[in-house]
């Protein structure tokens, strides 16, 4: 297989705008051709738009308004990792010879179709995403004794770690007091453990070896990709105290890497919910079983910015199609050393988790620097 | 690169019906793992829709509902050419060695919201596709001196070809006089010179050269592959008396399988309206610019099935995401020598021609026995 790069990137602030959902991309793709070394519209062979949005023939509307006659150009949909679903479409043209530079943009609105999951008729009533975080919540308080206060760390956190990110729907913190006394939406979960819908667009070059090296100094390699998906619907998700397509996404996205769990230096993972956030980096094997708790509230006293530096989309915001593509974007500033206040030291290998619908469908994917 | 083939294929009748999307869809898987030799559900690595329908999470949807569990899954949406995009990207899965089989599957209902161009508003209030296509058809008249009557014989040609296929929308003939009789839809283009909005959809498995001689004795290769876009909206193109994003794709095909247009001796090419046979036939050289007219009434005059067997988009019907793959599965039927009544003789190397949006945007494929 041949070696494909990451060689630029570009994000929004994430917010609520009046902005149409095209000038939201064009705005994540602009910096991309300001920046590069050495990147014309006439060397992008593939456009992939990835949104949750019910719009047709959106890649070939941003072609065009980008400048740029790619012979690839459609929309990615799978919901919440539509972003991720996208970028591994981008290394298989390129790793498969058919291309040699993609550029892959994600990006929603606050108001589009994909936050109400309306398809699974066993939902009943229970459509939110909301319902789903809850009953994960449920099956790990029983299990493993986590609490309301474990939870609260999560979003303490992320928000915190969100105050360092110029691009975040949040701009402030919050206290573990807040978060405890925030509205409850449930018996078990509370605003302040979600994620906000918000707008926001975010993009990334996906390409070659050699063309990485014209494009910037700093390529960074997609190594290990790893996706399942279990279901549609959640009812097929047994033991819900784990998610089984993330645990099978990160076992193949290691076994492609040549990676361990050992050897990660950044991660963003998908935090939806607070319980996201224990459970997967219990199911990606940071901790023990039941350990995902106590392992965020040591990064919390320690203030290490491991697991989720841009806030997670906990503190960053969640607009859908965007979300898949803003975690690399961020792994990728990382990784590039280009993190700002948000760097972590010396991090050569980062991780991106990004998964849909209560976790019947998982992306893991390994980066190196 | 990787040999990639296409080892089973599926259809349903294109018609009208009550069948909601999901149900047309998995009518067309169905047949698939009936008649494989060795293909189980656990062998499938990809599931990719191609609709255009406002659906969310179909792909994970149909994967459960046909008992898969896979690895990537996904919707891919580019209006009429959404079926060979996603064939595209199966192609490269299995080519860059991601995955070893995708399921592919392309559906639509008759009123689904691509048949509509209303992001492009320069069009004015010319929004529906009669009208790029009647500025096509004034176009070549102008300078090719094509007349009505030309028209009219491609509609006939394609009508008679249907009635050999059970799968088709149209299930009788028409005269000349009939078609040049139909109702004006605008000075140039009647009724019966326009493909029909319907519902239908088709499926093919994409997989690797060891994989397809487990499911089938005949698998057939993907041995070219052209793709161009060259903008979204109609305003972009200027000769408007030939496609420039199809001769873009047509080159690039015949260069990646080594083959010219001597070499073809089928084709499924994408005759959305009448005058789109006649410029695509020159375009794709199989007869210089300004003869299309007459290499259609040489094929009606010799009864020779060799341009649109199964009675292209006018005969067969236009299901928007099914109609990439319906093309690809006729082609496979004829080099595998099952198309029955259809059959070219010693069909060997075929090619499907697959456009969007007033060709603003072209698939080419080059298949082999």
């Amino acid at each position: 297989m041949k070696r494909v790069a990451i060689a630029a990137a570009g994000i929004t602030k994430f917010n609520k705008t009046e902005k149409p959902l095209d000038s939201l991309m064009l705005s994540s793709i602009r910096p991309i051709f300001e920046n590069a070394k050495d990147l014309e519209q006439n060397d992008v062979d593939v456009v992939l738009t990835s949104t949750n949005a019910n719009r047709n023939y959106l890649a070939n509307i941003i072609s065009e308004l980008s400048g740029i006659k790619p012979k690839i150009s459609h929309s990615v949909e799978s919901l919440c990792n539509s972003g991720t679903n996208s970028l591994v479409s981008a290394y298989a043209y390129v790793s498969s010879g058919l291309a040699d530079v993609a550029l892959v943009v994600g990006g929603d609105k606050s108001d589009n179709p994909g936050l109400v999951l309306n398809w699974d008729m066993a939902r009943g009533e229970y459509v939110h995403p909301i319902f789903w975080s809850s009953m994960f919540t449920s099956a790990h308080m029983r299990k493993y004794g986590t609490s309301l206060e474990d939870l609260a760390y999560v979003s303490v956190k992320n928000h915190k770690n969100a105050l360092d990110n110029p691009y975040a729907y949040f701009e402030k913190s919050f206290s573990l007091e807040d978060v405890m006394a925030s509205k409850n939406l449930t018996e078990n979960v509370r605003l302040l453990d979600c994620s906000m819908p918000c707008d926001g667009a975010a993009a990334i070059v996906v390409c070659s070896e050699d063309r990485a090296k014209k494009i910037t100094d700093t390529p960074i390699w997609i190594s290990g990709i790893g996706q399942k998906t279990i279901s549609a619907s959640f009812t097929k998700n047994n033991d819900l105290s784990s998610m089984e397509s993330t645990k099978n996404a990160v076992a193949d996205a290691y076994r492609m890497s040549n990676k361990t769990v050992d050897d990660i230096d950044v991660v963003e993972l998908h935090d939806a919910f607070s319980i996201c956030e224990i459970i997967e980096l219990e199911d990606m094997g940071f901790c023990q079983k039941g350990q995902g708790a106590k392992f965020v509230r040591d990064l919390y006293d320690t203030s290490d910015k491991m697991i989720n530096p841009r806030g997670g989309l906990i503190g960053a915001g969640h607009p859908l199609g965007a979300t898949g593509i803003a975690q690399v974007v961020e792994i990728y500033q990382q990784l590039t050393g280009n993190a700002e206040k948000r760097q972590v030291s010396d991090a050569k290998t980062g991780l991106v988790h990004n998964m849909s619908a209560g976790s019947t469908s998982s992306t893991v994917l390994v980066l190196e620097s």
